[in-house]
């Protein structure tokens, strides 16, 4: 049985000078559409996967989560069930399948995700229950993330898509524990704009439902309170995202960068088009989420700028 | 004046493990695609820009040589003029000009662009004539990615993309000085397979005209002289790919790997889509020499397999 360390792939960092000038920062990025199944995810759900006490584990997730879940259990030799959205990008649903996971299909209008967990926890007791976020194996997981953000170099800030929070609360632990200094800063979508309204309000705030963003890994209805009780000590500004912005930053990855973006991931350079004036000549480090995208979808988002 | 390596990015080096599935072979992706200007070519333009013994280049480039030229020459404090086609990808002319470069754009069915270039010659006597490929500096320049091949794993085969050979010829330089005792395989456009046409008649056969190959980069009449002669002594075979190969192998790299390439960079897995059987479970080493294309021309290609 691998590590976590050993499971995992490095992230990719890469240093785009067109996207810098333009931006008028020291950006440096860091992707994970490399990452196995493409996405960050893999960090938590190989952890996860490793460390529950059962061989069998049961998740909602919008793709990524499932994706990285269904990998990781076939590699440590773990049954495990996946309920998404029907209208998950078909190319999540696949590729969930392709790593022998059972999806069960759901119409979020007629249940809730984790309605449907529930259902199935009744029916497999034994099964051990994963959350894509709120998780102490998910958030240990994403922090190998910020260990190696933190290795990296001293940035001065550090900007992360935020869906649920798992991410940029394993991002935080990881720069915490290196006594890394850069200031966090999450990137929502405007349409879901639950953590920005917490993080005003002090308290963990609730959209009234799953938010019609583009940025379909951030479809989520608020933070987890594992995640929120982090991101309200270590993270310091939500910048709300548009969903023309975010789709402005798939295609200007494509065009400075050669980068294919989900607009999950995307959503980190859409905040920077916003803030970079006010931290102009800093050192950040952009974190790019994910990759996978429908073709039809990405195609779409070329061709409006043609 | 920085050193040809310190002014490089080093390779980047993916391990797709789907891909590796779907082909049956241990598969390693070494992409150019994040290198400077998007493409290899960098390597070998800042290569000769450093070492040409003019302040002033001129060069033929149907646009990743043209554009690489223009930032070294920029870099370098240089001026430098690049003759296009005027069918290149209009990304490409863009990004030579934003690099301060002066574009002169030619009709190919009138004027041959290295004719266009004995006129800019005539014009400015002074200046370093500068091939894309057949030029010892260039040659040189790219030898620095068969280094990081040689140093990175014991490949036992490396497919290269072959359009006037700069690039595979470099990669031979760089994997003989270091005693790496890969097979090199090349892959160019079946539209234009002059290369393959050489091996097999065992001299320099040239195209009647610029092949209208999808592969923008290998729209070459014939590999360059210095070129063949490293081809005809350490490349084992050149596969010829179809053009639906190239545009399934762009597709395929989006949708397993979440790799932006360009088509002429796609060359190298199209060939593997032919030869993987015949070269089952050994360990191969798959350069994908660029990343800039088009997006109307990348959304072309997504579309065509939705």
């Amino acid at each position: 049985m691998k590590s976590l360390r050993d499971a995992i792939r490095p992230t990719t960092f890469l240093q785009p000078e067109a996207l810098s000038e333009r931006l008028g920062i020291n950006l440096t990025i860091a992707t994970e559409t490399f990452q196995r199944t493409g996405s960050f995810k893999f960090r938590a759900a190989y952890n996860t996967a490793l460390n529950a006490d059962s061989s069998h584990l049961l998740t909602a997730s919008s793709g990524n989560f499932g994706q990285a879940l269904a990998l990781a259990c076939k590699l440590l030799g773990k049954r495990c069930h996946v309920v998404m959205p029907e209208t998950s990008a078909q190319v999540k649903i696949d590729a969930v399948r392709s790593h022998g996971a059972e999806v069960v299909l759901i119409d979020v209008s007629k249940i809730g995700r984790e309605e449907r967990v529930d259902q199935l926890v009744s029916e497999f007791p034994e099964a051990y229950r994963a959350s894509a976020y709120d998780d102490d194996h998910v958030i240990e997981g994403n922090s190998t993330l910020g260990d190696e953000i933190a290795a990296r170099s001293d940035f001065e800030a550090v900007v992360v898509p935020v869906g649920g929070g798992g991410l940029i609360s394993g991002i935080s632990k990881g720069l915490c524990r290196a006594g890394h200094r850069a200031e966090l800063i999450g990137a929502e979508p405007l349409l879901g704009n639950d953590a920005a309204r917490s993080l005003a309000a002090g308290e963990l705030v609730r959209n009234e439902e799953e938010p019609k963003t583009i940025a379909d890994g951030a479809r989520t209805v608020s933070l987890g309170k594992k995640n929120w009780e982090i991101v309200r000590n270590g993270v310091s500004r939500i910048v709300e995202v548009p969903e023309e912005r975010i789709k402005k930053a798939v295609l200007r990855y494509f065009l400075d960068v050669n980068l294919k973006v989900e607009p999950t991931g995307a959503l980190s350079l859409g905040a920077l088009f916003d803030i970079a004036p006010a931290i102009k000549g800093r050192k950040v480090c952009c974190v790019v989420s994910g990759g996978n995208v429908d073709p039809a979808i990405y195609a779409g988002i070329l061709q409006e700028s043609v």
